[in-house]
């Protein structure tokens, strides 16, 4: 069974007037709400809690790791920040929703600014799936449609993703990656833009599918032998 | 001085009333027009002509082969295809416009079928630069709108492309990967959406910037020596 | 059950002498035994046979190719050539061993020439695992030898690998990237070089070992609605 | 004219006894003299000056910076590694050499533990070109032969490389990609494994070739825009 950790930067009794009207239990406890019935192990952490909520031994028991923050991203400790990387390295997934994009893990996992452009009016945004034989694409249809959601536009500063899975098209006139996959050590990264806090995206079964999908994709799918540490005292062997 | 060759399935002559409209001239000829004055050293090729428009002699002395075809692409032959696909794996530059994303050379080259989806509906084209710092998209702003263009959509059916530069939003929903990079062998090949014939898209400014980049880029920047034939008599010496 | 066909360019009865002193039952029929063994519903094709072995009938049934060809690949005609592109392009995997590097499919997948040097020595080969997290490299260890096998070197004409899963070293001096993953329409391809015909590098577990994950890589994993053909009558409708 | 940074950890009256019998006058010095001769215009830096060597004013008049270090990298601080992110992100290019698999920036550039195998034995190293078409590659052989280098080996935990340019090959048995070349931002990053302080590696001259390629290749090529902020006041119109 696949172990996913959501973690929100907000616990359900501080999240602000805005996000309760839409979540009323909470957006981390709304996304690992709809996780449950797709029977994945399920649990949420919060930065509030002891090292930010992702002490060892809970990354240590996470297949697929969401990720939502937005006003507190300097709050996150590098400790945290050096935590996260090195579990994604190991082999753990980690899947970074909307304002994520700058989440101090999801920068350090990329090595850009991940900047872009934004505006929030509310627009209607369609979301394609350019990919559609990838796995996170999987039983959807070649597009969706989100009636409100903030725009994110391009350019969107991220490296040429490895595999890039859905683009949004957005009714004021801007596009975006939003669905961007990469591989980092024996771990997978996905970043998709859909969830502004104040908008119920996270109700909508499309996006959830793909969240869905995504975890599946990036849980681990073998174990395999720890790499080479380049500083143990005895360096390898000649095989000739 | 870099060698454009043109290459159009119509000659000027016989060019439909729908094209003279906008191009007088010849489609291939005012795209041609714009290289001259960017001091290119330009020519055009017909399908009409010898070998398709494209023997060897032609294909020897082309530093970046544009091609814009539509409704012929069934007529240029296989040994001309073969031809220019073994000149890109050369080192010869290839940029295929618009509609050529059937051109066999560019399926040839790609491994995919190309589709994609499309409208004919003069609708507002807004391309936006993903890839800000990639020579292609040297000197434009972040985006620049076609008033009126055909819509070509998502799913394009082509590989993941080595360098994405620009996606298209669409006034009517959709988004299209409008400029994609690709490098075979030794060349440099990038396909370019804007160009419906029945509108005056090659007479914008920017559009014509963006091919003029894309020649600069396509065309070869070095002579390297020739790769060994794996069917030589001899094959190579141990080197230890 | 993964459904895998198994192509080779001769039938047993006409192995070359060098050949069946290494596999007696015939190459091809040599690698269907041990995909058996790992349960996967095997069946082989033969190049004299209808259709170059492969008639519609046949790929619509397999969810994974296998090529092997060495000596007959201008037997192989463009309409099979054809065929077999376009069910790759639907989703169909292939994996071209060895000398197919210069199958017709193969190149016409790739775009490139596929050239490369080699040398008939009989050396060690060592396979390195350089993305250990990758599918086909699960449970092997970080490298494997072939005690002898044909040498293929770099530079090989290929375009850059979606994913570059080994690395061979060979002891006369050369590196060869020996395990290279791509993804043409909705289907993927992998190219794995060991298996000259006159060493018994079938029978060795990690070869055999790394083709059946291959096979598991290559199935597709989900069935998704066909692309749109853009020469449709009608062309599609505005989503706004 | 090109401006070049070699950032070294050590000032060359400092150089253990090793580095100063093959490069008297300092190792990042030997660097800096044959960039000279190729007329970039050079400057040397050291983690003893003010801001690790590195402040704003240096950075900014720096078009591609080379860095070389090894047992130093836990004392450059984490404002330097911030600081050359982020010009490599504006643009400046970046090549780490060497044992710089492990600086902090190029891990942060990265986003992996970039760790590897190795082994100290002064063994032959053939480096070959597997991307001969590549700026980089651009007038060198097929291959060229380091005769002592210290083993770097596969597997290399770095990300899959937007181009590969070489693979080296050691006597030991040993594979590497020993040349990856990465977009971040609006820059280029290209790592060069040869360089082991205590062989005069630096002394030959494919080895120099290598690197005056890789600063023309990483040096910006053209002004862009700045990037938009997130954060900014106000956010972007719609364009429809």
């Amino acid at each position: 069974m696949v172990k996913v950790t959501v973690w929100h930067e907000t616990v359900p009794a501080e999240e602000s007037e805005g996000v309760r009207k839409v979540y009323p239990e909470g957006l981390g406890a709304a996304v690992a709400a709809f996780l449950k019935v797709e029977n994945f192990q399920t649990r949420c952490a919060y930065l509030g809690e002891k090292d930010d909520g992702l002490p060892e031994e809970v990354l240590r028991d996470t297949d697929a790791l969401i990720w939502w923050g937005h006003g507190k991203h300097h709050l996150v400790s590098d400790e945290t920040v050096k935590r996260v990387v090195e579990y994604v390295n190991r082999g753990m997934g980690a899947i970074f929703l909307h304002s994520a994009h700058l989440a101090k893990p999801f920068k350090a996992l990329l090595g850009t600014s991940c900047t872009l452009q934004w505006r929030e009016a509310g627009e209607r945004e369609i979301v394609w799936a350019v990919n559609p034989a990838h796995p996170i694409a999987a039983g959807l249809d070649a597009h969706f449609t989100i009636e409100h959601e903030e725009m994110y536009g391009e350019p969107f500063d991220i490296p040429e993703p490895d595999e890039l899975v859905f683009i949004g098209w957005f009714k004021g006139g801007n596009v975006f990656r939003c669905g961007a996959a990469y591989r980092r050590g024996r771990g997978k990264v996905f970043y998709f833009q859909p969830g502004h806090e104040t908008y119920p995206v996270y109700r909508q079964k499309e996006v959830r599918h793909v969240i869905c999908n995504a975890v599946r994709w990036a849980a681990p799918v073998s174990v395999a032998a720890p790499l080479t540490c380049p500083h143990a005292k005895n360096s390898i062997e000649t095989l000739t």
